[in-house]
Formats: C-alpha cells, structure tokens, sequence
C-alpha cells in the first residue's frame, strides 16, 4: 500500500513509519519532513494531497494542544488547541477522502487523556474525546469502504521525561506498542473504533 | 439556591426551568431571555456573570451545530459548530468558577450523538464527545468542591417532529426526563459524570 503518515517526525510517526515501511511505501509529511503539510492550515493539507495523488491510507500522529491549570488557560489557548489536533485532523479526513483508494483507511491520534483525564490536561482531553466520536461519526457516512479509526494510547516510554510526571503511578508503554495500532487499523477491517493501547 | 439558566427559552431549558421553579430561584438566559447572553461571545459570558452575582448553580442548556453530510460541511461550519456549542460551554465554566458558591455545580449538555451517530451528525457527535471529556476533566481541577456534569439525552418526544427522522427507530423520551437529570446533577453529589437519558 501506499501510506502517507503525516506528523512523521514525531516520536509515534517514526515509529510508526518503522512499523510499516519494510512491507509498504510510506510517504513521510509533516511541517519539517520530505512532503510539507501544516495541519492548521487548510490549503496547506488540499496541497499535500494534491501533490501525493492516490494513497491507500492516511495516517496522522501529528496534533497538539496547550497544557494548563483550568483556571489559567485562555479562550485563545482553548482555540489554538481545538483548531490544531481536532480540526487539523478533521480537515485531513474531509479533504482526503477523494485521494484515498476504495477501502482505505484514515487513521488518527487520540489519547488516554479523554478517559482518564489529569490536572492541565483539560484541552488535551477534550479533543481526544472530540477525535474519538468523530471517527465513531465518520466511520458511518464514508464512501467506497473507506475505514476510520483513532489510536487511543497511554504515556510513550520514550516520553517519560518530559510527561511521566503529569501521570503519577502510571505505566508507560513502548511507543511500538502504539505504532502497532496503527497497523491493525491500516491492514485489518475496523472502522469506527477507538483503538486503546496500555490502558 | 440560585440557578442560572442558560438557554431557558429553549424546550429543554423551559423543562428544567420547571423542574426547578418550586423549590429555587431560577434566573433565566439566552440572547431573547431576561438575562442576555451570547455563548459565542465572551464578553457576554462575563457581563452576564457580571450581572447577576453570585449563584449556586449554573445550567447550560443551549449549544447548536450544523447538520450535514460528512462530505459537505465546511470548514467554516466546523468551526460555527465547535465554537457555539463546545468552546461556548467551556467558556461558560471557565468565566464561571469564581461567580459559583463553594460546592456548586456546572451541569452542561452534550447529547446522545457522541456515542451513537448518525449521517449527517459528525460535528454534533464530535462536539458532544468533546463536552463530555471536558467535564471529566473538569471536575478534577475545580476550586472550592465545585462539581460538573454534562446531561447526555436521546432525542426528545417534544423535538420528534425536527429530528425524528434523523433517528430512525429510535424511543424518543419526554424533556422532562432530561430536565430530571439536571436536578440530579444539581442538588445530588456527582461530578465528572456524563448523565445519560434515555440510552
Ligand atoms: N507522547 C506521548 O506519550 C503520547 C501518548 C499518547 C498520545 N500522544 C499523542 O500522539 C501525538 C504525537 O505525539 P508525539 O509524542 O509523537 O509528538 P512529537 O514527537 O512532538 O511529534 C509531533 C509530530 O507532529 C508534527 N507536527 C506538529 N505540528 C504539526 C502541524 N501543525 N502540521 C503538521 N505536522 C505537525 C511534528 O513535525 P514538525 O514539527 O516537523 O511539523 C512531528 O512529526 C500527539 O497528538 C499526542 O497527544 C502522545
Ligand atoms: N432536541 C432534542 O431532541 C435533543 C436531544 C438531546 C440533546 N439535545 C441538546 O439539547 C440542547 C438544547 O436543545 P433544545 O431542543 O432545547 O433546543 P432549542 O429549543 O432550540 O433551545 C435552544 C436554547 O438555547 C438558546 N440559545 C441558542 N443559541 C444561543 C446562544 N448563542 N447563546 C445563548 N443562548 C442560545 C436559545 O435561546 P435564544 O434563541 O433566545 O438565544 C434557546 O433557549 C442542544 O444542545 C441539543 O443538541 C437536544
């Protein structure tokens, strides 16, 4: 298949395009990486398409939001967060549903955060809750097969410095585990499910 | 206890209005009620906050979204929808928190959607997912004992008439049952919790 991952430079996209490239051709995007898209820009993710043609599966570990106490955020931090990992992700499925093959697949990023939520996490949490329904949502109204799932994980061990503390007691998983997800979503038959990993 | 209503002009809000009439001291809002606010504008948030003083209790019971066809909405219409309904809650707790007596409540809404979709529900499904990992998060990080919870009810018998087609074969419920909920959530102890009516 072809796949393009989009966010792959990040630590779950490389792993992730590790999990797929001896067996696929992944075609690697991000802000910094060979196919440039910004997903908070909208005619940035049509061009990326326009330029990729046909792919089977698309694939996204990229969308993040501020971390902060409730009291403190701010509405525009609320947006930023809202418009980068929710609608960022969103726009990648509306936008591509015509360059995905029949029977493709989306496959997006959610996380622990929306079931089990942690002080500063409020923003976090409510987009990977908004991710969750919308693949729910979407997975019933896609056309020519066309499959969508979220990968729900808990902390990477590859992220343990820079979060372990936001998740006291918590057991961090191998950042593979999660990039496995993301195959079972691309090469297996499910749609509409959120696909938990370590938790 | 003083309640603050907003969306009391709505069906749902005029039946919680009701349920609580008797025993509180319900104050009514919306942009057409005796209290003004605009859930999309700020500002208003806080001048109505501004206005009425301390409450005990605030109720959101307004929040739209656009309908349509996955392949059809617009970005701008994601963009109308999260920022009314989801953002515009979000807004309400978070301008909130200090006008609220010590072990008050938010009692939000989310709906039915986020768990159960249907065509041409993703942005109602998305934002309902999103409103309901906001109050799980929420609720770990309010001051004072503060609670929150989000009532999340199937279509109403008094909505049949709209939306009945849109869920084919469904049990509508009264709105009463709904407002039933939000008495639950504001004289009971719960927070953090997704009140589901009627599914
Ligand atoms: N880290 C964890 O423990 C963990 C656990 C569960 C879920 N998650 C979720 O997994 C996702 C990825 O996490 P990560 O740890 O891999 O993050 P990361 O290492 O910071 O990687 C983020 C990736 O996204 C790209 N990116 C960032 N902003 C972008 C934009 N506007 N447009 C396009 N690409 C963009 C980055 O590349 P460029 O900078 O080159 O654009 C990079 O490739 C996040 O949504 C996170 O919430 C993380
Ligand atoms: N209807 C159903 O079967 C059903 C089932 C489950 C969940 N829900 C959810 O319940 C909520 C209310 O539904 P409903 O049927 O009661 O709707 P409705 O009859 O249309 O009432 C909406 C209420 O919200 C107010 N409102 C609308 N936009 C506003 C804004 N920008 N700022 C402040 N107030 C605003 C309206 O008053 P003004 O126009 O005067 O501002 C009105 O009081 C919706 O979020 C809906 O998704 C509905």
């Amino acid at each position: 298949m072809r796949v393009l991952v989009v966010g792959a430079s990040g630590r779950l996209g490389r792993a992730v395009v590790a999990a797929l490239a001896d067996r696929h051709e992944v075609l690697e995007a991000s802000r910094t990486s060979q196919h440039y898209i910004d997903l908070t820009n909208s005619a940035s993710v049509a061009g990326l398409y326009a330029s990729v043609g046909t792919v089977d599966a698309v694939v996204c570990t990229a969308g993040k939001t501020p971390y902060g106490a409730l009291t403190e955020l701010t509405s525009e931090q609320w947006l930023t967060g809202v418009r980068d990992k929710l609608l960022g992700q969103v726009e990648l499925v509306r936008l591509g549903i015509d360059h995905v093959s029949d029977g493709g697949s989306f496959t997006l990023v959610s996380g622990i955060l929306s079931a089990e939520p942690v002080p500063t996490s409020p923003i976090a949490s409510t987009v990977d809750g908004g991710i969750d329904a919308f693949v729910r949502s979407a997975a019933i109204e896609l056309p020519r097969g066309l499959r969508i799932n979220a990968v729900s994980a808990t902390v990477f061990e590859e992220a343990w410095d820079a979060y372990g503390a936001m998740f006291p007691g918590a057991t961090p998983i191998p950042v593979a585990d999660a990039a496995r997800a993301y195959v079972e979503s691309i090469e297996g038959t499910a749609s509409g499910e959120v696909l938990r990993v370590g938790y």
